[in-house]
């Protein structure tokens, strides 16, 4: 059967992804630095492999007989699935495939060290290159695809999502947002807050993260926690691997990081055994992937009833202070406050700092921005949506990502739909199941059975937009969002 | 050129075997245990990659295109061994060369809670199926090569070894190695020797470690020192992972395994960067690597005037105590103790735990043992060389080693073999610049400057014999192996 040798194709090349995303994480986590040329050559050479396997001339028939074969449900989406990808490997040469991977190895680790360095200079050749590699992949899959340039990259990792939609979406929350945002600076701005008096050893914010990912049920028979500059949830979804970043003076930062990423680490636990090793077992799109990191850290953590919990634990580990007083800690941490640096952003201005980066890597993608006016561009979009100056300071403002350094555009928007799908999904789950005051208990029984039942086990089993409708009536809605930041903010 | 086809396509076989060591690693190191089945699903896709990329139908045309053409004589042997490793992957079928990787990555993993548990029962059926492939995998290779089966595996570890040089080479050392260990043992058994009192903390023992890797040269920009089971040095030449594991009671064998794996590493750091990425630029065998771990550990590690500097480290590191005075440590580290561990044998006793896996080993391929009567067999051989009984007692005796767990059979005489490459190695440069008691000092440069001059930068360009030739003015001999034992134990 044609279809079964597709399964087994795909299977191989799932190995071959599985080999890395070991070796990504060791890059970020474990390697010494001369390992880096290497490495990124290694790389380099799997990524044409996983390429090659994906252009495989006997694709095209086994494509077309598994058409006409008994195929059940799930495997005509599996189906569909394995032709997406292969789809979008046949667009580009291989040539241009192996550039960017190296260009991107390259540049990623170079910024490493170039954005401590606050060293633009330094970092703008390197990021050039990626970014004419980048074009160079968007115009060969605009060409492809009919979509526009800009398009065709977002099709990556919002399948379907395109910059009308964005545009609209946007246009909506740039209504009513800033007066959002000044409502809530002034309802705060009287509001006590104390912040918890560190040092705050690393081992001990290690064992506390370590407690919270088993109480949010992370399976650490299938995964494990490491320090990584930029935090991130890789490996495979039999063997997941999160990373964090310890800040001495600021127990915060490392504690909603585990947080953020366990979202992201269950739902790949989560994904069908079934399934695993093909596309169609896959994290349905970087928007859903967001939004359970969200939906942990933002409707969860930073709900009372969490806090409440969190509480006791911060004395147990540090020692009780005031700071840790329940109706304290939801202050800070809910606290809005208009800042630089977008994965310290609250919720409530996280949006703008998206909005920046999708209207700056757009143009960039198109065309109508270089890469040497990016810092200028930057400050520009900073003054004017939240007030603030990032001249001088690029560790601060466009180098402070990771994720253009390997020319991952078109991902941005993903945090931000993410918010939005989380949102969604708290309030569908809350109608059915009862408010979170109740479902926030000893296990979280509860709200992981919901969050299995509608997105986990789903995978790539359907589209963003059934997933969504099913789980929550809505395919793509703004106005849970809304109400959730009206409550907790000005409730 | 057909020659530069060649390197590019032998360099892309490096970059897999790259990811293939970098996840090994991981395997061993860092890998939560449910992450196994996928691991090894993976790594036997990427050995079936590996053959295939050595089994490519245009090789054949571009080595016998390369034969006439104008080539170096560095690329000559460049050629050669290409021409070798070709030859040993197309000797086998794919389905072959994937069922052994299967079979070795489940069977190692099982090994690793069997071998605690004493569960030869557990064990013997996922031995069975490693012994059966490698037979098979023998018998391929021995009537494609002319060899014996046993032979042609030793062909792999050690290039142009053969049984007949072993069994004359053992014969000579069982002639005298029976009554030197008697001699010895006699002698030392009026010696007082103090044991250090631990407990010695694991962090302080890493640090200690850390800071002698250091003194011995180990290049942290291109390596890093972890933890596993049974220690290794892994990796790649330019990112050399060494692995240690610390027992609080007891500061020498993590120190001395330290040691023994930092000789591997600068082996593996001081290969030519200009061939790193093709066969010839690898270490020249598994004895020739040997000889480096052991000429640190034993030759150098173990000497009085190393030992007078280790002295007043560990001191420094754990507090003083009396056993720390350099006379104790000597004493202590040249104790010689018939046991039934190979890995923390003394130099004395080692060559009877290798005599014993070669015989067994060879009976096992060449088909006149079964494994099931493995246990037997060693309890047997234990009794004869070293007076030990290991009945019921597997976990230290047949279960005590990784190496069969995946199937490296003819890889245990490298251990010998690199003790007397070793003693030849250190003999050869103590009378061409003087006796370690000058040569070793604060930075170790003529010793390594000697080992990097004959032995580190040639990596495969000559033959082993050529090698061990120039440097020491013999190919193998035993004789200063003989005179070292005698010199340093009877002197």
């Amino acid at each position: 059967m044609s279809y079964s040798a597709l399964e087994q194709h795909f299977e191989q090349l799932h190995h071959l992804q599985h080999l890395g995303a070991i070796c990504g994480w060791d890059q970020a986590t474990m390697m010494p630095p001369g390992g880096n040329e290497a490495r990124a050559e290694a790389l380099g050479t799997l990524a044409v492999l996983c390429h090659r396997q994906l252009q495989d001339p006997r694709l095209g028939d086994w494509f077309a007989r598994a058409e006409s074969e008994p195929l059940s449900q799930e495997q005509q989406q599996s189906l569909a699935e394995m032709r997406r990808a292969w789809r979008d490997a046949t667009l580009l040469p291989a040539d241009l495939v192996r550039a960017r991977s190296l260009a991107g190895s390259r540049c990623e680790h170079a910024w490493r060290s170039l954005r401590p360095a606050n060293d633009w200079a330094g970092f703008l050749p390197l990021f050039e290159e990626v970014v004419a590699l980048s074009r160079e992949a968007a115009a060969a899959r605009s060409e492809a695809l009919g979509l526009s340039r800009y398009d065709s990259l977002l099709e990556l990792y919002e399948p379907g999502m395109r910059t009308q939609a964005l545009d609209t979406l946007f246009g909506e929350l740039s209504g009513w947002l800033p007066g959002l945002i000044a409502e809530v600076q002034e309802k705060q701005r009287l509001e006590t807050v104390l912040s918890p008096q560190g040092p705050f050893a690393t081992d001990k914010q290690k064992a506390l993260g370590l407690e919270v990912m088993s109480w949010l049920g992370f399976d650490f028979h299938h995964g494990r926690l490491d320090v990584s500059a930029h935090p991130f949830c890789g490996g495979v979804s039999e063997d997941v691997r999160l990373t964090t970043r310890y800040d001495e003076a600021d127990v915060a930062q490392a504690l909603m990081g585990i947080i953020h990423e366990t979202g992201h680490a269950r739902y790949e636990q989560g994904l069908p055994a079934a399934w695993r090793r093909l596309p169609v077992g896959q994290a349905r799109s970087m928007g859903v992937h967001e939004s359970q990191s969200l939906f942990f850290e933002m409707q969860l953590a930073r709900h009372p009833a969490f806090i409440a919990r969190l509480s006791p634990l911060l004395a147990r580990y540090f020692g009780d202070q005031p700071a840790f007083e329940p109706g304290n800690l939801a202050r800070l941490y809910t606290r809005v406050q208009p800042g630089l640096i977008r994965v310290d952003a609250d919720e409530v201005t996280y949006p703008a700092h998206i909005m920046l980066r999708y209207r700056i890597e757009r143009d960039l993608i198109e065309g109508t921005l270089a890469p040497r006016h990016l810092p200028e561009r930057w400050n520009q979009l900073m003054q004017q949506y939240l007030g603030l100056s990032t001249e001088g300071n690029d560790k601060d403002g466009c180098l402070q990502d990771i994720h253009w350094t390997d020319g991952s555009f078109g991902y941005f928007p993903s945090y931000t739909l993410g918010a939005i799908y989380a949102a969604q999904q708290a309030e569908a789950m809350q109608q059915q199941l009862g408010p979170f005051e109740r479902l926030i208990d000893d296990d979280l029984t509860a709200v992981f059975g919901w969050l299995e039942h509608h997105i986990w086990r789903h995978a790539s089993l359907c589209s963003t937009g059934e997933l969504m409708a099913r789980a929550t009536g809505h395919v793509l809605d703004a106005a849970p969002f809304r109400r959730h930041l009206e409550q907790r903010y000005l409730g």
